[in-house]
């Protein structure tokens, strides 16, 4: 499963890349706070490998709609509603991260004081990955949850118009051994990117991930890019498309609804043009302690992550990984040696230093 | 999607039903109090369609595990610990539904003082469906979900070991005109019985569906019965398959860790003797209003529920269904009409009566 580093990646340094990225978000006028929380998730995406929500989106999703004026750099940030277990933020159309981060630390804050505390944020932009967010509770040793809605992709089951985000949900529960079990998954079988690189290889698609502009499944890549994704499950209810489907529409609804934030027909598709932030998140924690030695808890999860681990492997396979695994391999691996940048980001970002009149100083040494 | 009502199929007497499943559950020992409550959970999944879970179980999974002194039917009932916004009870080997039922009324509670509760539940049996508990929130207009692991029927991704139940997860949000939206499906792609019913008509499953004992993918249903579920997503990763092991692997966490239950190699296999009940639960709950006036929110659910509805169908499809609305329908038609219990079921419950001496009249008049 593990994506092979080949000489089209170069490797950056991490606390330069993390530099960098603040920089230039510092530069189109984003506080230094603000660039320094951006910066941070994008640099642990890159890290776990999930190329496609680290820096290769830092001038496409962030600079250039700041620059664009379609996203506030410098936004007003307001609690809506708080009570002691919950509260609602309204971003003010600005990035994503730092309102998500701060309300993630108002939730645990909140969950360390009363034991449980959910929280949710309109009127914001792209958050980077969920896992960020839930994984924000494990040092102190609670449950996260993070998700958020995002620009419209998908199909429902017996549908054809594109009506939900790939609409991510994550979980992180703390092990003591083990990494930590971080499950963030879209709530579409694949993403659109896997869509794009299937066109680009000429390759057709699998069964159960994209349908067309009628509504019928597809297997040609550039068919399904003016067609809709499937809900996890795929296409109709025989392999449970109706499941992914009701898991994307829960998170619209905790997100979007729960948020008093756009959601059905109102959430953006990709093509719209310049849109505020018509985005929302969730987040929820809840302690350990309320049920469990939080200690006892976390040797009984080294326990259960190896009972999977250690169980017998299929034909051809030698591991089984369980959730967070291999995004934690890599972050340790990355570490080490630096942090995978692909060639053409790694490109696109010196050319945006330029642009910017930024010194690019991120190759590890 | 709806299932025809054929002429193997008789009418039951709502009330004369949850009578009858409540009679035979005292007659082997339960106090009225617990029965009337299994009663009402059998029922309520007979009336959603659900009939897997209906009073098809009430002998096999109840009262012979009683008569069998597998299941406690006066169980020492326990809270371990409390908080004012958690609860961990052990069910004593006890019905899963009264201690289900119970620990859920506490989180409503705690979570009406403090806006948000967990509660979980070891040491406990099947439950019946865990929409169920969850919808306990929504007169209250909070947010509810429920989840239970089970005895172990599917593999995880890459592995060929049966290691986790079907592991069903449901949450329940409420609507104002619409139906609430109520979410409650296994993780698994399909549910055993599923292949039980292939069997039966010697018809090949479907891709995604299951593996056999070596832990190659099988559409043969006899050799899946031997073998694994495959977790919602199918073989391998190209579908998503990871997603739904992980989905899996948080339930057991979810309920058999963090309640101090039985988790991973400890979980029985269908086919273990007469074990104690080795089952947890987990539930929460959240009030609306710690976010946004709960009528403001059941306006915009019926708005956003009513876009999907109303959103274009694909071909061959008249209707777009969210979660939750079948099973309401369905409750709807069969209140009026009389509750559906398959002939061999009721035949069942009939034979059942003459063993434990009780009167059978539960025909709808």
């Amino acid at each position: 499963m593990a994506d092979v580093i080949t000489t089209e990646y170069r490797l950056a340094s991490e606390p330069a890349l993390r530099a960098f990225a603040a920089a230039a978000l510092e530069k189109v006028g984003v506080s230094s706070e603000d660039a320094a929380i951006v910066a941070d998730v994008l640099v642990a995406a890159d890290l776990r490998g999930i190329e496609s929500h680290g820096v290769a989106r830092l001038e496409p999703y962030y600079v250039k709609r700041i620059q664009a004026g379609r996203l506030n750099p410098r936004p007003a940030v307001t609690t809506v509603r708080e009570t002691p277990t919950s509260i609602l933020v309204d971003a003010g159309n600005g990035l994503g991260h730092p309102a998500g981060k701060r309300t993630m630390d108002a939730v645990l804050a909140k969950a360390a004081e009363h034991g449980a505390a959910f929280g949710a944020v309109r009127n914001s932009n792209h958050f980077g990955i969920a896992g960020y967010y839930a994984m924000q509770a494990l040092e102190r040793d609670m449950i996260g949850i993070a998700s958020t809605n995002s620009v419209r992709f998908a199909a429902p089951t017996f549908g054809r118009d594109v009506m939900l985000g790939t609409n991510p949900l994550a979980f992180a529960i703390p092990a003591n051994r083990e990494p930590a079990f971080v499950l963030d998954f879209a709530t579409t079988t694949v993403p659109k990117g896997k869509l794009e690189v299937y066109q680009r290889r000429g390759t057709p698609l699998k069964p159960g991930w994209a349908i067309d502009r009628e509504g019928n499944e597809t297997l040609d890549p550039q068919v399904a890019l003016t067609g809709a994704l499937l809900p996890l499950g795929g296409y109709g209810v025989d392999n449970g498309g109706h499941k992914g489907f009701g898991l994307g529409l829960l998170v619209e609804i905790l997100c979007g609804v729960l948020a008093g934030g756009a959601f059905g027909n109102d959430l953006p598709l990709p093509d719209d043009g310049p849109l505020p932030g018509r985005i929302s998140h969730f987040f929820a924690a809840f302690t350990i302690g309320g049920f469990r030695d939080p200690l006892q808890f976390k040797a009984d999860m080294d326990t259960e992550l190896r009972a999977f681990k250690d169980s017998a492997k299929a034909p051809g396979q030698d591991r089984i990984y369980v959730a967070g695994e291999i995004e934690h391999e890599k972050t340790l691996f990355n570490r080490a040696h630096g942090v995978p940048v692909h060639a053409k980001v790694w490109n696109g970002l010196q050319s945006m230093a330029a642009d910017l009149g930024l010194p690019f100083e991120i190759a590890k040494r």
